[in-house]
């Protein structure tokens, strides 16, 4: 049975809080016309700091995609090694025990992957498989728990490494003033989270079973301009609405499973934003106490992307983790819109 | 059992030879240094010619990265649904029936991914796992046929979809003088391939071992620049020399098989460039007819990139197929310098 072990995280170490960001928007949009819903909109978020990979005068600056991506990729080899070292030791494995690395990141592209970077430096095997996503934006932490669980299944003796290394920062793109980019500017952070997926042992979530869905028809809701200057965000006013539709594919795989998606013991759920844990609350029935986790990294860290539902997992470990076969769901949504969903139990 | 069944590929309408690619390079390279070594080096590739998604003065003008990546969007919308239709009518399974789409295509990038259109458009279902992948180039295509090997292994009812899309053309860099660049505007093909893997029956190959293997320390030998005018592809001069080190893995899946890789009935190979298939029949000592369905790739559409491995199998099953139990090796190269290989049986 597959287990997902304690993840690790870190946060950069430049630091910008919620009044820093009103204040920036407040003077760089002056002139906009939407400049008090941006304002509400990026208070409401309750995001109370966010650390980000250089400071924030440098963020603000554009120098080009070509130095963005230089910059995403010298920060991501400088500061992805320790985490992994964490993880690893967390789980109780070597790096020559590990038989798959996902590396998952919407936030900067290198070919070869940075899969193949850690491997040459980090002392994993020569044949450790490499699956590097760059598509799937902040579902694809989900997807990589889900994918290491497949594997794992195909293979249990096998171990799976994810890593999820968002430099949200990166995107930041001066010249898009919709307020969906102005809301973006104030909701996302910087953040670098890796899990091992153990095939046998380990401590943390036992596996038990993995969904995807697609909200129809949403692919424009959530997604990527890409040009010269690099990736544009565009985030539409419905995803904010998203849970209505989405709610119901998590309450069937819970039913698939014979559990009851109001009655988990633990709940590990991405922090797109505030109203998304609001909506998903209400809609399955559950207290709002129950996505303490998420709502703690959306207010310490921001919407780190795909490494929200690794950094709400590794809450739920510092808090003790729960009772042995506590029930529990972990998932993660993104562009598609696309939820990717896992029930397991919590195993010692 | 997971079985490959046939893939279905489809190249575009407009033609360039290599007479006609001789010719431009003559015209728009004529005071180059390198040229002779240049044009040498192309004729040397054996491609007839290849198979581009816009006439050639479209290909040769540069209206710039998002532009580009608007065409590959609108193209691969245009091309890419009647493959799959294919490859599910080969494999005898509706859109309904497919549990995973591995999408895989390193020359354009969208987020969404294109799987998110396809589910939405052609009938696949709501909870269909997405896996794109952008960053494994040339070796996606063999990643993508192991992925899914291992999806079937771990949900043994499974049809993984596997949809490799390559416009190499929409990379092509007129500022980008390098021999190897030079050598790469002959060389690289577009094309389309998808092929349905069936963890129950189907006709084609029977999966049954799949390995990776990086070759140590040569991330820099293929790699994209990433820049404000798209992916810039590098290919170091080391490249043809990658069977040496690269051999030995072949040679050591087989042997972990209780196979000889020398001695077995088919062989479907990346066919990178003439030297590529030219070394490994002389390293793993096999007579060179063995690979003459990636030759007959390299001549008729030029390297197609992932999609290079499937259009290989196509010819495979073009050619009637092979006997009950034929053992066969299906291995892709490409940036890491990594292999994806697999080894399966002919079954009927």
């Amino acid at each position: 049975m597959a287990t997902i072990c304690r993840p690790a995280v870190s946060v950069p170490e430049h630091v910008i809080t919620m009044e820093q960001t009103l204040e920036l928007a407040r003077e760089l949009h002056a002139d906009h016309p939407q400049l008090d819903l941006a304002l509400r909109l990026i208070e409401n978020t309750g995001v109370k700091e966010r650390h980000i990979v250089q400071p924030i005068e440098d963020t603000l600056r554009h120098p080009g995609f070509e130095a963005r991506n230089a910059v995403y990729e010298a920060e991501a080899k400088r500061r992805v090694p320790e985490v992994i070292r964490r993880a690893l030791a967390d789980a109780e494995i070597r790096a020559q025990d590990v038989d798959v690395i996902i590396y998952v990141s919407c936030t900067g592209f290198m070919m070869p992957s940075m899969t193949a970077w850690l491997i040459n430096r980090m002392g994993f095997r020569s044949d450790t498989r490499q699956i590097p996503i760059a598509q799937l934006g902040c579902a694809a932490g989900g997807a990589a728990v889900n994918r290491a669980h497949d594997f794992c299944t195909a293979y249990p003796k096998a171990n799976a490494l994810i890593v999820c290394c968002e430099f949200c920062s990166l995107c930041y793109q001066p010249a898009d003033l919709g307020v969906g980019n102005l809301l973006s500017n104030g909701l996302f952070g910087d953040g670098i989270a890796a899990a091992v997926v153990r095939g046998t042992g380990g401590t943390g979530i036992s596996l038990e079973r993995n969904a995807s869905y697609l909200v129809p028809d949403t692919e424009d809701w959530i997604s990527y301009q890409v040009r010269a200057t690099g990736f544009h965000f565009q985030l539409d006013k419905r995803v904010p609405g998203t849970m209505e539709p989405l709610a119901p594919a998590l309450k069937e795989i819970a039913g698939q499973h014979g559990w009851d998606a109001a009655q988990l013991d633990f709940y590990i759920i991405h922090a797109g934003g505030p109203r998304i844990l609001d909506d998903l609350s209400k809609y399955l029935g559950v207290a709002p106490e129950a996505f303490r986790f998420s709502r703690a990294t959306l207010t310490e860290y921001g919407n780190i992307a795909s490494a929200v539902v690794l950094d709400a997992l590794r809450r739920l470990f510092d808090e003790g983790g729960a009772h042995e076969a506590a029930t529990g769901m972990l998932a993660g949504f993104g562009p598609g819109i696309t939820a990717e969903m896992s029930l397991g139990r919590w195993s010692r």
